[in-house]
């Protein structure tokens, strides 16, 4: 059987894949590709898709924001759903998660693939789960076989990566019951899971046939990113013995699939105070031993539906900084409604914010020379210079010329004449000491 | 003369206005009476404004939020400042500042106070440089006394409190051009005294004369809000010499005020790396002598013009957290262009999400228990409790009427029937052991 990149990795290689991603990051092609084998980055691409750009993540990478998309059983507009991945794309999305749970499962999330050139993520079990439903009268109907065949088809069909609830447990949601939460489970995925095993009386698959799922990750050279079924729903129920049993057994499994050359991303929460998310960060890159951190938010508040994607921007600033490397963006429609094409930039570009913020906080040479651009570009009064420095440079030029300047086109219209940097110009340092003559050479 | 409320507290008394912010707060009159007398706390409130409810910041009080408004030079439109300050107040700003450079400022200023009821601050050197250029050719034949004339009108006309930039001086202006800075001063009222100074070969007299400005903040017992004219406008400026001597400066300052009974904030940056705000707020506290601080953002990255509430909402969280007291508002407009009425709004949103996280990262009791309110109104998919602890309950009502959930009106489109809450209600933990017939009494 062909080698993953894990395998490749330890032994030696380095693949042109590896380099190609070494030079986007601009990072030695032997240092990733050590980081690889040691599964502290990972590059989410299925063996199937050659035609994609490979996407790095990890350790000294820089921090990339996934973007999600998809129907629900309430709301089922292709076309929008279409519209959405493109828009996330254009907004600078680095990957894409399809979660679609209403429609043509199968065929939705090929032309979300083609609509979307980026790395494509899923929930197999929201495709389980429907399958089921369809069939049944519950969900709950579903079979291991039922649940393995689903995740072979998404393999199958390109998926670079899988969000699997692994870590949901008899033993863990007992922890969880005993503890008594606000919210208890708010993955959609860890619940389907949950009232699966409850109504079966019987242990989650994903994590008694993990092998099953490594040994066909391994064929595609997929990306397993283990999900917290248990990730914290309300700021109150951060960081309990519930999230941290399951991260305890998400750092087990994640051994268990490096060894089998398999690569893994750890998701995050969720709903985290703003004091609690370094620690979180720490705790899963020493408990999962240096595995990428996949982040959901963190949302640092749960009082501001209609704006997480600030709460989120704010929690996800907090992550990248304390080391978390890739975040699932949120948008402003979260808690509340399906997102729509609108939510879908804003929340792209919330977290490209929180991104920059904290490669920035890192020190990384890259986010402060962007951040040199922007300044050097207002000192100078560029305002191109300064859109393209911009995260977002047709909404910033946008928004200028909605009220432009009417004195002096170089200034913007909320200082005019009193401009600090105009003033400034205006007003030059006298020299300190009479000049000199020039030397002449 | 009337003693100030510094002096009264010194002196053991505990006034009404004292037990009415405490009331508000949930703190002890004592204890607010004691931070009053030391200045590590303030109450906003012109001896003239009887009819204005006081308001406190600083130590131990729930961080509050200024909204800029005003007119500028380039955009006169009373009616729409007057729609801006309304829409501030209704979005729950707690403090407004009239930054008004441009029309008949006494006369914009006493309607903005009459459209907003809240604590009113000015920055009376725009006012004294429009009054100078209305006259002369270059606002720099502004007089020392013209400027202290100035400053009196606004305290007569009731403003709360007063931006000063005392600590721009000749000596701190020359340690920033040595060092070399990528914005040098981005501060409107900074620039102008800069300038001033450059021009008049002289130092500012808001430093040289500060005990001029001391007696007449004790008149009318307002509080000395002292700017921050050498604030970073770059992350990559931040916490310089420059800044870093002024803050001295401000410190030495807030002393002499103390000694005087004239309450004092520390105005902040500015644009901050996240992982330096920390220590900003620790060096304020230090050598302003616990002071209240008074933040504007901070910005963690330059890159994000358009969306400027983010980047402040962003730092004023971490600010807020680390001990900030009161954040000044961004919004989206900010760097592009005169913010309008929608931005007004967002600007105050984000803030007040900042001060929530930042609150509930102190583990302060009343965020938690907002916290435990929403996220047990989503526990129970009661949505208008959800509503009512959100941040701005209108939008969150909008945004999900957007989109209204299809099959079960208690779940949102995003997740219908798949909602995790409503699949765990209906998948309840089965009993761990055989129930028991319950004792009667």
């Amino acid at each position: 059987m062909t080698q993953t990149r894990i395998q490749q990795a330890r032994a030696g290689v380095v693949t042109d894949e590896v380099r190609q991603v070494a030079r986007a990051e601009g990072v030695p092609a032997e240092e990733l590709a050590q980081r690889l084998a040691r599964g502290e980055a990972v590059i989410t691409r299925n063996r199937l898709r050659a035609d994609l750009a490979p996407l790095g993540i990890g350790r000294g990478l820089r921090v990339k924001v996934n973007a999600n998309v998809g129907t629900s059983r309430d709301r089922l507009d292709v076309a929008g759903e279409l519209g959405k991945a493109r828009a996330a794309a254009a907004a600078g999305a680095h990957a894409i998660m399809d979660l679609s749970t209403g429609g043509d499962l199968p065929a939705i999330r090929r032309e979300i693939m083609r609509a979307a050139p980026l790395p494509m993520g899923t929930v197999p079990m929201y495709e389980a789960a429907a399958r089921a439903l369809a069939r049944a009268a519950s969900f709950c109907e579903l079979t291991e076989d039922e649940l393995f065949g689903v995740i072979e088809a998404h393999l199958e069909s390109g998926v670079d990566f899988l969000t699997v609830h692994c870590g949901v447990t008899l033993e863990t949601a007992e922890r969880m019951q005993t503890e008594g939460r606000l919210m208890d489970v708010v993955s959609r995925g860890g619940a389907l899971t949950l009232a699966w095993m409850r109504h079966n009386e019987r242990d989650n698959p994903l994590y008694t046939a993990f092998d099953r799922l490594l040994e066909l990750s391994a064929r595609y050279d997929a990306t397993l990113s283990l999900g917290d079924g248990f990730r914290p729903g309300a700021t109150l129920d951060a960081t309990d013995r519930a999230q941290l049993h399951e991260l305890i057994l998400l750092g087990e499994l994640q051994q268990r699939a490096l060894e089998r050359g398999v690569q893994v991303m750890i998701e995050g929460p969720g709903h985290v105070p703003l004091d609690q998310i370094q620690a979180n960060v720490l705790l899963e890159k020493r408990l999962c031993h240096g595995a990428p951190f996949y982040v959901l938010g963190p949302l640092v508040t749960d009082c501001a539906p209609g704006y997480d994607h600030i709460t989120g921007a704010i929690g996800g600033a907090m992550a990248a900084w304390a080391g978390a490397d890739f975040l699932c963006y949120v948008t402003p429609a979260e808690h509340l409604r399906l997102p729509d094409e609108r939510d879908v930039h804003a929340g792209v570009v919330a977290s490209l914010i929180a991104a920059q913020a904290g490669e920035l906080a890192r020190g990384r040479a890259d986010a402060r020379e962007r951040e040199r651009q922007m300044s050097q570009a207002r000192r100078e009064l560029d305002w191109d210079g300064m859109y393209r420095a911009a995260v977002d440079p047709a909404l910033a030029r946008r928004v200028r010329a909605e009220a432009p300047p009417t004195h002096d086109e170089n200034t913007c219209s909320m200082c005019g004449e009193f401009c600090a940097i105009k003033v400034q110009k205006d007003h030059p340092p006298r020299p300190r000491k009479p000049a000199l003559p020039a030397k002449s050479r």
